[in-house]
């Protein structure tokens, strides 16, 4: 009986394959080719990442879009175009799926070519190509670096929350789940000087242990000094910020380069290894999500 | 109560995207974009494209990177990599996946970059890119012009049949449907001649029926001429020809072209619009797959 993908995670999967040359930058969100083309990949399948509970046909397609167009963000990217394979039933309604489309091009970048099929339940698959002069990555962070991040974080995973046990009043953090951003404009200050760059998807205990681990150095993030979404406490007594999916940017950057660009500093890089949550000196613990994974 | 997926068919929607200009090229299986950079998606959903239980994961593997090389030949495009999308059940074999990864490696284009997540049943998504130097598309037949196909039709239809029906001794067949050809080489003598270039994927009615429509011409098909897999009437008496997935190239040559080339000609475009099958001179009827699109 060999191991399950519930018994190595995700990650564990990613490293197996990269050790066996079966895949490369397959954890990575972008793969860069030749001539600074970028693409990213991304699939949101119903029931593990959406419910069309809590979800219309319109924002799961803005969704859909505005999470590969994260991805190239955090790869210094322009967009180019996406590029959309969908698996639905066809008890779908046709009305539904132009609605889904409408929301796809909310963004504005072109969609070109794709596939559609039949399946047994909703199924995206969108990948995003775009152009960098410069893609940041995860792995040049340096012991000196500070953090900062281009926005407030815990907003998504509130915003669902409140969905999911009816709670009204709290439009603003619902929004921020269905419409999350994509930092395009930050990313053009971030990505001509940034030494590693990403987006808060998974969380962002996950996101920096993978700077950590690449750039070879330890990440200490202050808890205190993170820019929050409006009302969490209202919502719930979960720690929403490490929840992931807000989608803004976190940059490794010089501490001249922070000063003079308009993103509050959270945290820093320092000679050693792993990731530390600090709440005013203090060590704190908290968790990302990993796909696969049975919590503990 | 609108129209569903199953009213309107998979080329209903398609038409519906690009009369309100929510998508390009859909239809087309291929996007090409700035500098001849070629494009292609193609999802494989359990259950509707494929069985665990008729394919193993490395032929899944291989065949979901062929069908998108295929897409790259018809495109006339060199591959230049792979994004693999894939959700998988958390109870899936760690071993199952590695051994899907090392079929979607045998074509030897490098895997680059992708996504992995949860779910239900498995779900591939593909994307290959590629570069041409010159993509025939779909609208460029003209009256006058023959058609050729590179290979033999009907295996991978027959071969799956055999499987279901428990027959032994089809082994070629069943090769042919679990090892379907991307003909990469044919495309280099054909893309820079070809008026039109397609592989045969859906059934070769509905392929060489968007040749019609988008050059504005008429179709012929000689059945007789068709080359066609072996023994395909021992397996059972359905027209296993037209039924798809056999991923040969099909293009509109002109006569000159086709002459000094070593594919049988099977076809050929005339003034008007349409497809006509002709066996001996006398018209028959069949169909092609469409996704959604109830069976009447």
């Amino acid at each position: 009986m060999g191991s399950r993908l519930s018994d190595v995670g995700e990650f564990g999967l990613l490293r197996e394959l990269a050790r066996l040359g079966l895949a490369e930058e397959i954890g990575d969100d972008t793969a860069v080719l030749e001539d600074g083309l970028v693409v990213t990949q991304d699939a949101l399948v119903e029931g593990v990442h959406f419910s069309l509970e809590w979800t219309s046909w319109r924002d799961l397609g803005y969704r859909a879009a505005a999470v590969n167009l994260s991805d190239l963000a955090a790869a210094g990217a322009e967009p180019t175009a996406l590029i959309v394979s969908l698996a639905l039933p066809a008890s779908t309604e046709l009305a539904d799926v132009l609605e889904l489309y409408a929301g796809l091009n909310e963004p504005g970048v072109p969609i070109r070519g794709g596939d559609t099929t039949g399946g047994d339940r909703a199924y995206l698959s969108v990948t995003a190509l775009g152009r960098s002069d410069r893609v940041p990555g995860r792995a040049g962070a340096l012991p000196g670096d500070v953090l900062v991040v281009t926005g407030p974080l815990g907003g998504s995973a509130a915003g669902l929350a409140a969905l999911e046990r009816g709670l009204a009043g709290f439009d603003e953090l619902v929004r921020m789940h269905r419409r999350p951003p994509f930092r395009l404009d930050a990313a053009r200050e971030l990505a001509p000087v940034a030494h590693a760059l990403i987006d808060l998807s998974d969380g962002i205990v996950g996101d920096v242990a993978h700077i950590a681990e690449r750039s070879g150095c330890a990440v200490e993030i202050h808890v205190e000094l993170l820019p929050l979404a409006p009302r969490l406490d209202e919502v719930g007594p979960e720690p929403f910020w490490t929840m992931g999916e807000d989608y803004e940017l976190l940059a490794a950057l010089a501490p001249a380069d922070a000063e003079r660009l308009p993103y509050p500093v959270v945290g820093r890089c320092l000679e050693g290894s792993g990731v530390t949550l600090l709440r005013s000196g203090a060590p704190l613990e908290a968790a990302g999500y990993e796909h696969f994974r049975r919590r503990r």
